[in-house]
């Protein structure tokens, strides 16, 4: 089952959709020519948008859970991209810590280290599960008849490892799947094992308007390879630092952005027949969650944000204050599953796209945020992969359409490379 | 569906085959090691046997064509492979022209071609077909609607190229799928683009014998890994050299040598308790195609060759005459698919296993050869990948099946890898 699009392709997002379809060797060849010599992050997961005019990366994450939500059938093809991932940055190792987010007991998350356990398992990796928190006990969790152990982790001569029945478990590499949103771990700072990836790639790093800006390059770079309008992947944006969400001055100049952002969307909309109403995505620039996220249409609405509203925006996960902001246009997600909005998620490691999933959310509308706190969403994995496009079919027929997909979360992923790795 | 073994499953065998799925991890390690510093064959087919009491490889191709036969939900892995073999050897490559046989004008082997250039195509390469045979004409084939043109090739600037209505095609990279039997081709001698694989790898130049003096380097090494007799994935055999086969003296000295072996291999089946009449496959060292092959039980059988048996071995394909012969010990097929001998065969892309499929064979006896000339047999896909073994499962139950499969093949693998780059 493949989400349908609840509106009438556009005809220029159609000639994209085409120009990818119809050039799709080509576009191999480019994506070769960029990894050539740009080291890929080791893992990534990418949230994509299609409104049937305009499809975009909308978050990037380099430290990605939900790989229990992939299609089963395509787990070969991760095993064979972690294992060449491996062959590549640590051939000799043999032993792998994973380092899960610090606090979660959600056992969706569980099945996700599960998942990714038995990938590096199958790529030849003894693997064991380490928490960073300094206070954590051993624990032990069963997840639906699979036993999943997690170990207090322990460091010695720059090396770390958990102690499992008394013998010392220390691994040749570390597999962050913890995203650092709550700063740089001194435990993890004079370590001599490779961390996958680089701990710089921790939120508490990343800033959400400096990997748009390195997707601003890629986009700009692949649009002209295509020679059409980089609107139709890229979403505009501006940002606003050194803010205080309760002060009346920095929101009256988030107003003035966003009015101009507002027009230049409303002259595309304009251009290309777009029937849509626009809006903005006004979020914490370090913001991960989806907290600290507001939905705009109109200017105005910023001088009237309620307190409600305001401390919404103002704090985001681990209790940041929030004091640079992007204002970002929204992508409408047109995808509807089971009459549901639906946000496709792109699976990768190394720079190989290997599959993904629909986030099916029933009681959100189409332009709020599917990644947002306490949602509930219905995964529904990707039926097939996204490496075999069919010239011979409709651009919109499932196996092109996942092809898009992986070229624009690859798009992504070449922003996501620049940015930590320059 | 899986092939059933049609007898007992020998304890030492058992053995083995949960010593490789317990330790599964260790082997994917072990392997990864090997690989550090030995480029692996472009691309191969490995054709397995499989009695209940041993495993090995019986032939190794490194042109492999029956690419159609493989499980199409399985086409990703081998695209995700080409990529990487490509990345690796000539990253920049945009073009490449296959070379097929010189003279097929079989329908299933067109479907090779048809195979293979899909997942070219996938993995980021336009593909052209160009014959070596300087004879030939540009020909063009309906396949179940699918159209294949073969043009012919040729030569300037010592680069390859084919004309394709009027414009030059020049690849940077050309695929054997040509298994150069009759001779290394004068045509590709002096030209600067990369052949994959190495013209080396023709059959002009290998032997067999050479083949398995590397596979009993690589067996032992691995079989001393897992600390098992070596035996049970390994066929004993011996060599001939500087023969006529019409010549009484070489037939006596081969009669000497099968018994020598027949006596080693009842020593192995009395030690392991087998019931099975052991036998002997006598075939030309440089032979294919299943040319050249007799089968024998007796020693007494070699002195008592009729003619037509004779005749039989003493040429092989493309009229070669036959001058150095491998005795090897014969392992039965005992893997039984609808009341038909089955053999598996795996194939591989760079050093990943990507796939494979049971050669099914109605009408042949389990101790004959299933790759002759004019055989028919029913190609059944492999419904599982061989990249997840599953500890909690029967080592018979098909994951785990499949990958023993894998292992095995890539112990051939890498015994090619040794004989034709050393």
């Amino acid at each position: 089952m493949i989400p349908e699009l609840k509106t009438t392709i556009n005809s220029e997002f159609l000639k994209l959709e085409n120009l990818i379809i119809r050039n799709s060797c080509e576009i191999e060849q480019w994506f070769r020519s960029k990894w050539l010599d740009q080291e890929a992050p080791f893992y990534a997961s990418v949230d994509l948008r299609n409104s049937g005019f305009k499809i975009s990366p909308v978050d990037t994450n380099l430290f990605p859970a939900g790989f229990n939500n992939l299609n089963p059938q395509f787990e070969p093809l991760a095993i064979q991209a972690t294992t060449i991932a491996i062959e590549k940055i640590c051939p000799e190792a043999s032993k792998i810590i994973i380092i899960p987010e610090n606090h979660s007991r959600n056992i969706f998350y569980f099945k996700n280290l599960l998942s990714l356990t038995e990938i590096f398992k199958n790529a030849g990796l003894e693997v064991e599960i380490g928490n960073l928190d300094s206070s954590f006990q051993k624990t032990e969790y069963d997840i639906e008849n699979q036993k999943i152990v997690i170990y207090p982790l322990k460091k010695e001569n720059n090396k770390v490892f958990i102690e499992k029945d008394g013998v010392k478990f220390t691994p040749c590499s570390i597999l962050l799947n913890n995203d650092l949103s709550s700063g740089d771990p001194k435990f993890l700072k004079d370590i001599t094992q490779t961390i996958l990836p680089n701990t710089s790639a921790g939120w508490f790093n990343r800033r959400k308007s400096n990997h748009f800006k390195f997707y601003n390059e890629v986009a700009k770079e692949f649009t002209d390879f295509l020679n059409i309008d980089e609107w139709l992947i890229n979403p505009y944006f501006d940002v606003h630092e050194d803010m205080d969400i309760n002060n009346e001055d920095d929101l009256k100049i988030i107003a003035e952005k966003s009015e101009f952002l507002l027009r230049k969307i409303k002259d595309k909309y304009t251009k290309y027949g777009i029937d849509h109403q626009p809006y903005l995505i006004i979020k914490a620039d370090a913001g991960t969650y989806g907290m600290g996220i507001i939905t705009i249409q109109e200017p105005s609405e910023i001088m009237q944000l309620n307190r409600k509203k305001r401390n919404k925006m103002s704090t985001i996960k681990d209790g940041q204050k929030v004091s640079k902001v992007i204002i970002q246009e929204g992508i409408h997600s047109e995808e509807i599953l089971n009459e549901a909005v639906s946000e496709p998620v792109v699976y990768t490691i190394d720079h190989y796209v290997i599959g993904g999933f629909y986030r099916v959310h029933t009681s959100k509308d189409k332009n709020e945020n599917l990644n947002s706190p306490g949602m509930q969403f219905f995964p529904t994995p990707f039926e097939q992969s996204c490496l075999m496009p069919d010239q011979g079919r409709d651009c919109n027929d499932p196996p092109n359409r996942f092809y898009v997909y992986g070229v624009i979360a690859r798009l992504a992923l070449l922003a996501a490379a620049r940015e930590i790795y320059g």
